[in-house]
């Protein structure tokens, strides 16, 4: 697509970029940002002009609906570019649906198609040299929606700002981690928004696991909030286990995100012939594998980190490490090799997942 | 207390006031905004200096921590003026405090009592003649504090800002209304951080909110997640009922939030020798003493509403519509009148609730 296919965009690129200086292999995820920002307005009941231009800071009022009432939602994706300096998505659509998803959830607009997918390959063409190659490079994607209409009265916004930012990623955890199942704490109600990527989901999360940090894990495994048996997502991802040799995650629900990682690995373990089951996965029977000798990997997995390595979790105080797993031998290696090789077009996408920009 | 007493605030005065374009009789609530703001600034582990200021639009980083992550926290209070032209605050300490426990529960850092009291209070000195006087008018307050660290790293922002801002209030919500008891949606979860004034308490009940509207109903009562049969709150006020000649409300808990409003008002109720009963109360509950036409009142409580009376409720696709009551024979009007009295001067403040700016 060239950037004259969609005409009702405006583009005002930046006059010098800062690409140069920056340390790419040294960048701390989240910390630095491209070129350029994607920017649409919603008002009077319909979407505006896409404005794509310089990256920077923007005007709010501080009554805007965002700073109080927390109408937010976001989106993670990644760009990547292969060996033939081509950039590419991976199942942009995926992220466009689940964000329009979150959107309804929160009372907010649903955004067309246009204005998102093609949108970001537009902002993408401009900052493309921002996508690094080499395997764990990427270009991290943040689209949000956020209520910017004036006024402190309870109820949705009636304005809102569609955005799009880019930042230069490498990988976002390094090495295995330790986690805390929850026992108290929870991330997400029957009949509320834990399946939507809203800013509000995060929030509440930081201070439980600044608890668990404090006692010496990274993460916490949620578990749901009327009994803390079921096991749901960790941290910020879904979770996988793999007892003896067959993989479990929970169904996605009410309360679990339906994460593109999540389902595209499912995908990749089932192709490789892998015994997958998705089903709820309880405390107990953890206690039980884990006993037996049959826990054999607990990992996670999300856009920003792929996925996430755990060695081993803390449940009532007392810490449970799982067996030493050789590389060649882990599930989690070998499914994130698959991913990251699909993604990166080192391996053949027979999936047809990836889209060049 | 004189605007000299605190040496580190920064005062920079408008230099014109907007007032007199004020349609202070027609006013809409949370719509207008009075004169000044105050601002405070976290960063590097410290509050910085206090800064009055005219009120105006922010700059703010599109990666700024709050549209991603909802560290977002506020409080409401009222400021009331007396016929002597005083001006009063009602229980400000109430809402320093509960602001702390929400600042903690979403890992934010606490504030100090004369960063948001006396800060507050050398802002309504300012802003005094924006506090207009008569039944019903009051300047509504609302502190609020917010992540402004840039950067898309899901992890609580290590910068902060600290808001003020006024906007004058006639009464919310005018007549009774109908409500429908949640059946499938909620608000809180258990472990959560439903007891808490975070923004996003507010932005996932918009939509079950909206859905109740579509079906005929102004507000929704609240159930437990876990069972949908506990009743907890109206919209975002605490709730009331009144069975016979008792007065019944839920205690305070995780999931409902510790309303100035609500505590006052038990108070007075005791006070006028009332039987006052904090209990969870059921749907089955509700449904019986309607049943048996033991059900006289139902009303929500909050700042903003003062007390918002509910003539009948929907539960299961049937509407229940509660008797006629004279004013002279309602709680609800009689613990309005007190409370609103005590704020406004025109009734003794036994209870020391009150306090002169």
């Amino acid at each position: 697509m060239s950037l004259q296919t969609i005409n009702d965009f405006s583009i005002q690129k930046t006059e010098k970029s800062k690409i140069d200086s920056i340390d790419f292999e040294n960048v701390k995820f989240g910390t630095v940002f491209s070129d350029h920002m994607l920017v649409c307005h919603y008002k009077d009941g319909a979407w505006g002009q896409v404005e794509i231009k310089p990256y920077g800071p923007m005007q709010f009022e501080p009554s805007s609906n965002v700073f109080h009432y927390g109408q937010a939602i976001f989106e993670g994706m990644k760009a990547y570019k292969d060996d033939n300096d081509d950039v590419w998505l991976f199942r942009p659509r995926e992220n466009w649906e689940r964000f329009n998803k979150s959107a309804e959830r929160l009372a907010m607009p649903q955004i067309d198609e246009t204005r998102f997918v093609d949108g970001l390959k537009t902002l993408l063409q401009l900052d493309r040299d921002w996508v690094q190659k080499g395997k764990g490079n990427a270009l991290y994607i943040r689209p949000f929606m956020i209520g910017t209409h004036p006024g402190v009265v309870a109820g949705p916004s009636s304005e809102f700002m569609f955005c799009i930012i880019l930042s230069p990623a490498r990988t976002y955890y390094s090495g295995k981690v330790k986690v805390q199942i929850a026992e108290h704490y929870s991330r997400a109600a029957n009949g509320g928004v834990g399946y939507t990527k809203c800013s509000g989901n995060y929030a509440g999360q930081f201070y439980p696991t600044k608890l668990a940090q404090e006692a010496g894990y990274q993460q916490v495994i949620w578990t749901d909030d009327a009994t803390h048996t079921k096991l749901e997502e960790a941290g910020t991802m879904n979770v996988f286990f793999r007892i003896n040799d067959t993989l479990i995650t929970a169904p996605t629900s009410e309360r679990i995100l339906d994460g593109v990682t999540r389902k595209s690995l499912l995908d990749i373990a089932k192709s490789k012939g892998l015994d997958v089951q998705v089903k709820s996965i309880v405390v107990n029977d953890l206690l039980e594998a884990i006993k037996k000798g049959e826990l054999k990997e607990i990992f996670g997995a999300g856009t920003a980190v792929t996925i996430g390595q755990i060695e081993g979790f803390a449940y009532q105080d007392e810490y449970h490490q799982l067996p030493e797993i050789a590389d060649e031998d882990s599930y989690a290696v070998m499914l994130k090799e698959t991913l990251q090789g699909i993604q990166t077009k080192a391996i053949e996408d027979t999936f047809n997942w990836t889209e060049k920009i």
